[in-house]
């Protein structure tokens, strides 16, 4: 298969790898929002959250907590930010499953919340309750 | 203690629920960046990553996958984006655990990769390579 996800992990292209198990593999995003930004995925091939199988998921999660852990005490970080796009209408890019880590910075200049804050919009509570029903009734 | 997402779980402070077992609540966030914007919390008070329960972690990641195939079936969206914040430098606005889920839909107008690529740098193999030595070496 032509991902370079996969070719990655195959060492077919180089990378900076940090952790690597049975199961998952971490290196470090070329394109970085901050140092030490992470990207954690599976080594067996699923596109994202829908097709990724179960246990997977939960080592890349354990993972994650364990790496943002190390990061902390390693790059003196104060707070992590944890990112996953599922699909092409999420935007993302490589459709390969990959978790992001971002370390953040104190004054790191990446203002996320002013951009969500930019997007946000206020329906009423009696709206929320009444689509949270239909979620709830999809079996 | 005077935690909003604990009165919310307690029924003290009304919320749109989605979801609920025995370790996690699902609701949907009252400043939605889409519709179907949900919030998954664990049950029990953890602050973020770096203090949750492993186990209780591996639940969240669980109700991510299963929610986003309920919510991609009930509202017909294609993608759906997940987000953390674990730390006040990463902006996490309510000190318990969160999860975002957010919907994600054919022109839905997030552009979050505007957002992103605007805030990339583009560093050198060899210094990611000797920065994941540095991140390697942690115990």
């Amino acid at each position: 298969m032509d991902c370079i996800f996969c070719k990655i992990i195959k060492g077919e292209i180089p990378s900076a790898k940090v952790f690597e198990n049975e199961k998952v593999f971490v290196f470090l995003d070329i394109s970085p929002l901050t140092e030490g930004h992470c990207l954690i995925i599976p080594k067996q091939h699923f596109e994202n959250i829908f097709d990724i199988d179960e246990n997977i998921l939960e080592e890349i999660a354990k993972t994650a907590k364990e790496l943002a852990g190390r990061i902390k005490i390693k790059l003196g970080v104060t707070g992590v930010q944890l990112v996953n796009a599922s699909g092409k209408d999420a935007e993302q890019s490589v459709m390969h499953f990959h978790l992001h880590l971002i370390p953040r910075y104190e004054n790191d200049g990446l203002e996320m919340n002013k951009w969500w804050q930019s997007k946000a919009s206020k329906p009423s509570i009696e709206d929320l309750q009444k689509l949270a029903e239909e979620i709830k009734q999809v079996k």
